[in-house]
């Protein structure tokens, strides 16, 4: 792709309310565009960043056997009635009515919707377990939204919820969801750990939440670097300062949530209608479960762990780019090597995005540091002159020329090991 | 994917509010649930064909050189009020305050923040074309919401922006992607013609629908099977009988509109100050286009377009698994055999749903027949003792005795025929 072409215009400065390193340098860049507080366009930057992503989570969530559909964000006010949860929600969810004056809310979360969906589908234990998944637009009347992509009036989740007969099939799955969790955030070049945490408005119980370790994190947790106990703040209030596990003392760590998961138990089973027959024949309600995670809010969390002081440093696995080809000098030769490179590469399926435009060498060497695709190369007169290419991973300081065949076995062996 | 894990429960009877084609089967093979008027849930079955539709439309749309991005919902006044359409769109626009008392819209269009991303981003004729898409849930305030997918409260739409320094320039981009949506329409096993048609909240110019003929249609079209000139009932109210191009006469059809695109003009880059530096220095509006096209839509029109009495016919491009197989009988061998065959396709990448369900041969028909997989495998005492497999398409009569190999290499050539 053509950066003369490409829809994207990087800025030297970030607006001033934006704080969080994720914030500044995804505006910055021209990932993301502010349309009003806590609500965000992802540009075609974004957008590719945001598919990778969603990618890795489909596969891992595809890989415990969980299915997905797409739910509606309008739901009628009747449904949140009948689980309670019409009033507990107001002020959190946008309640309006249509032009016919019935009531609907916008969906910041979905248990009741999909309960009623599988109440009407599952009635012996013979058709349980089930486990669902959507990748949604979702909304929450946020009175303070900040940090960009962090916290919103509107973002999107991948959001699955499970069925179960028994308990032990759900702590099964439990433990399966939690670990496809962790499998996502290393895929995705992010260190999470899952710490007990309340369940807010949701449940009573206890519940994990899984944290990334960042500057810009919101969220105090307390860790036992001993035995790995952990707990957020609110949970951990009696523990003082010593583990409740092997009594030795705990650290406090600033960290940001990424995902939450929750044991539902038979609430909403119960109220909706959710029953199923046992094998004794017996008319039992689901036990459930509800594993939240924030897709757009991760994208931040991500830059928040891989970023320096000139810009992004994406993990390759999320990049919206495999390599940003850098052509300097106005010599048509430079062209023609950058843009026969560039076909080269783009046949072994690495995704490039080639600057063409006519400016300083200095402005695409920030660009590129800003936006931070993983490999640069560069094609100039020096590198020309030599038969060679320079190439230098975002991540390192050091770069070192290469030939164009090293190039591209360089380039298939990144991609396949991240594909793999 | 085995139909015993797989959550689809088809059903024998639709609602009697469902007249459509399309509503009945779509309910009754369970691709979609309906969770209030107009208001849709896309099942796992529904999910899979929406996202084989989708990636044909970004295809075609990458291929007239569009970028997605993924515009917000959530819309403050203030923008809506700079075009003048806040008050146009009452009523048809879902208002209402958040919990600071401030004014937002659910976007049924984007115009207005697409402009505003534009505007900020161009200055210069040489920023110019820029193209921009994205696939997005819309919501209307419909007040009699009908036939399933077809007029909803909350859909899917694919909506396309471009931006152009010269009329020119903005008339050969009309007509590429007018060429792509005839180009995804034949993809998806529909035939699509264009007719004129008025604008209606959008703008006063002639715009173009995409129009497909099904007994399911809304709109009465005028076609001079002559010359071809074709225009919908409202526009062609002065026509009467005789075609105003080549005065013979024209006939009347009923047909659906799939899709609609617009000249905007300088509309919206007036309002929203999208303007740019000309090849003479000289400040001037962008000239606009917009595009639309929906795909919930869509997924209804073509099962309006491939059905029988027994349920729906896919065409392979769409279909949400491109193999139905049927084990028939209890005895192992056959499930061994089933089971075999399964996983050899799927090493193929050929998509399957394997029926293993302990239900009469019967019911397994007549799922198979509602569901609408384009090849349907059968697996039997019969078939297992000739060391052959029947296979019968959807769309033909004869079933027909094949080896295991003979039905690989089938499978793998109508695969490749759909995908090149």
């Amino acid at each position: 792709m053509k950066q003369s072409l490409f829809f994207a215009k990087t800025r030297k400065e970030s607006p001033k309310d934006a704080v969080a390193a994720s914030h500044k340098f995804l505006l910055r860049a021209d990932y993301i565009d502010q349309l009003a507080a806590g609500i965000y366009t992802l540009l075609p930057l974004g957008q590719k960043a945001h598919q990778k992503l969603l990618k890795i989570i489909r596969e891992e969530m595809d890989a415990i056997g969980a299915q997905e559909l797409l739910m509606p964000a309008l739901h009628p006010k009747a449904i949140w009635e009948s689980s309670g949860r019409w009033e507990v929600y107001k002020g959190e969810m946008y309640q309006f009515q249509d032009k016919s004056k019935h009531w609907f809310g916008l969906g910041p979360t979905h248990e009741e919707i999909i309960t009623a969906i599988v109440a009407s589908r599952v009635s012996s234990f013979r058709d349980l377990p089930v486990a669902l998944y959507q990748i949604q637009g979702k909304f929450r009347d946020e009175a303070r939204p900040k940090a960009g992509l962090m916290r919103g009036k509107e973002f999107i989740m991948k959001d699955l919820y499970s069925f179960h007969a028994t308990k032990e099939d759900f702590d099964d799955f439990y433990n399966k969801a939690s670990e496809a969790y962790l499998r996502i955030f290393k895929r995705c070049g992010v260190e999470a750990f899952p710490v007990l945490a309340s369940g807010g408005a949701f449940t009573k119980d206890m519940t994990k939440e899984f944290m990334i370790k960042t500057k810009a994190g919101e969220d105090i947790t307390l860790i036992c670097e001993h035995c790995g106990w952990a707990a957020n703040k609110e949970i951990s209030a009696n523990v003082s300062k010593n583990c409740p596990v092997c009594k030795e003392k705990v650290s406090e760590h600033v960290t940001l949530e990424a995902g939450h998961i929750f044991h539902l138990g038979t609430r909403y089973s119960e109220k909706l209608g959710a029953f199923f027959l046992d094998e004794n024949g017996k008319r039992q309600p689901m036990i459930m479960g509800c594993y939240g995670l924030g897709t757009t809010r991760l994208l931040a969390a991500i830059v928040e762990v891989h970023y320096d002081k000139k810009g992004i440093m994406w993990p390759e696995s999320i990049a919206p780019f495999d390599i940003h080809l850098l052509a300097l000098g106005k010599d048509n030769k430079i062209k023609q090597e950058a843009e026969a490179i560039e076909g080269h590469l783009q046949k072994e399926g690495i995704g490039v995005l080639y600057d063409d435009r006519d400016i300083s060498a200095g402005e695409k060497f920030a660009d590129a540091d800003l936006i931070g695709i993983p490999l640069r190369v560069v094609i100039s007169e020096k590198t020309l002159g030599q038969g060679m290419v320079e190439i230098k991973y975002r991540k390192e300081d050091a770069a070192r020329m290469v030939t164009r065949g090293e190039l591209i076995n360089i380039a298939k062996a990144d991609l396949n090991r991240v594909n793999n």
